[in-house]
């Protein structure tokens, strides 16, 4: 099968049955697509590659595959409060494997049509195994959440759960043990990642700055600080409730199981996924305390868990303190992919 | 030197320093960028991937690689007749090489200030060398040129020379030996093509089709037959002309310049290679012959030679004669990458 009809199958003809917005003016076939915004509306662009055996493993369930490339996009027009509208996909393939192709497709375009997101044209090449999606969402004129308007006084939120994508990872690799659930759990995370899409939107006007978290918590958190000019406190001893297998362990102990989930987890490790773990499509955000009860709200008509773990300051850096308000050190590095 | 000092030196620093248009609302250093397209304008999209050992060889210069990258893209927005605004850039790299970096960010980075085109984002990662263009443009709506608007009776044209870059290629491949003169000028053409985005846009309004030659010639034009259903007739003795080294030979002999430029090259194999070489990024456009007189002003104000190759008609396929009008079989290919 060539490349033409390769794309036809499984790219072009779902995508032409999938045309979710006004915005789409021409979706794909022809040099270029053509989008339409709304008056008043800012067009809201991010793009992320995704590399095998950097990103992925080789043997990687191709559907999550799909699933992921786009959710990592999603996420971070999710963290600029922006609707998604459409997408490009280019895509180098090793070879042209139909059943890959297929199940990737699937859910690529699932995720996809969850979200009224249409692909809108491409690129396909052969090559070693690589994906870049290039993502476009919209956001009213002066809504968009950045990453500089961050305020001394402000509280620091975290959205869902963090850490568990790199807690499947190292369980991957042999250096941690996990219980067969709390693998899975972990490992659904890493996979299979939710955008924020829906807080992020209703989070518009009232967080103050916002980051997808995918290199690590207080990598990302930093940029916030350094866009923002200000410094933050971090109590640890909210963070370190923010991972799933806790939450799987907590429940275990509440149904009274007595087996011990995280053997060889210490707390000083939880700590580490937390916070610089990485590949974790949550979103970090602040907002002035007076919009606490909206946060909430927005947290609560978005279905998505949010946690309070700090507090933005006018003096520079960042603190990590322990429940008892004692200074805690920092050694949690940012994800590099050079290093 | 880590993944974030290198993307700020290479990239971002100069990009905050190349922001040329009022669209661009935010550029690079957010999860997203942001364009605020101007009212009655439609953002035109095309997306590009160039893989090593695919696209380009090893060796080749990083200078003209980054000026490629970019000029396969803007050839997409010029045939669309859209006017260059932004791209964002995702790039794998095996190693962080700073000296390639260097070069490769100041081929790229030169081409998109000639054309006012702003770097607003991208992604960097580890993994075999790969990179993935996404560029925008804007074009007034319903006057961008689509493959769909070929009528019986329009001219066909095709802009600046073809066949160049694939009579390169088999020179470096040692198919086809050149003189050093013919084989500069051929290299130059296969590395640093010049996207004819000034002769799309004065072909607005004018042309009733266009596309970007990439694939090859006839299997480019096949697109807009297709989408435009409708048939066309090509004239070899005028399509033979329109490769650069014809151009070369023929000065050669103006200037009493006995050498043979072109040993093997037989008027067979130009023809492949102008019907069916690749790589070329001319426009293959049509025109109501009530236009021809504009086409060629079009042709004049953008400094870009067109050349008139034939005629659509309403019998579909495509068809070719030889100067005396005989019919000739067609057995020129398109690029296929996985074939």
């Amino acid at each position: 099968m060539g490349e033409f009809d390769l794309i036809e199958r499984y790219f072009k003809a779902p995508a032409r049955a999938m045309q979710f917005n006004e915005v789409v003016a021409l979706g794909i076939g022809d040099d270029c697509a053509l989008l339409q915004p709304a008056a008043g509306m800012q067009l809201a662009i991010s793009s992320d590659m995704l590399v095998e055996g950097r990103h992925f493993f080789a043997d990687v369930d191709p559907f999550t595959l799909g699933h992921k490339a786009l959710a990592v996009n999603l996420s971070d027009l999710a963290a600029c409060g922006a609707r998604p509208l459409a997408f490009t996909l280019a895509l180098s393939l090793p070879k042209v494997d139909e059943a890959w192709l297929a199940s990737f497709s699937r859910g690529l375009l699932a995720l996809a049509a969850e979200h009224n997101c249409s692909l809108i044209g491409g690129d396909t090449t052969q090559g070693p195994l690589n994906m870049c999606i290039t993502v476009f969402g919209e956001v009213p004129k002066q809504q968009a959440l950045l990453r500089s308007g961050a305020q001394a006084g402000d509280d620091i939120y975290v959205s869902g759960t963090v850490g568990d994508a790199r807690l499947a990872l190292e369980a991957m690799r042999g250096n941690v043990s996990l219980t067969a659930d709390a693998f899975t759990a972990a490992k659904k995370r890493l996979e299979t990642p939710t955008p924020r899409v829906n807080l992020g939107l209703a989070l518009r006007c009232i967080a103050s700055s916002a980051i997808d978290v995918s290199d690590g918590l207080l990598g990302d958190l930093g940029h916030i600080l350094k866009q923002s000019q200000v410094g933050a406190t971090i109590d640890t001893s909210a963070a370190i409730h923010l991972n799933t297998i806790n939450f799987i362990a907590a429940q275990a102990i509440n149904t009274k199981t007595t087996t011990q989930l995280i053997p060889q987890l210490t707390s000083q490790n939880q700590l580490q996924y937390v916070f610089s773990g990485g590949d974790d499509y949550e979103l970090a955000f602040t907002a002035p305390v007076s919009q606490s009860q909206a946060v909430q709200a927005a947290a609560l008509a978005s279905k998505t868990p949010v946690t309070r773990i700090g507090q933005i300051e006018a003096d520079l850096g960042l603190r990590l303190i322990n429940a008892k308000g004692q200074s805690m050190p920092n050694n949690y590095g940012s994800w590099d992919h050079f290093k």
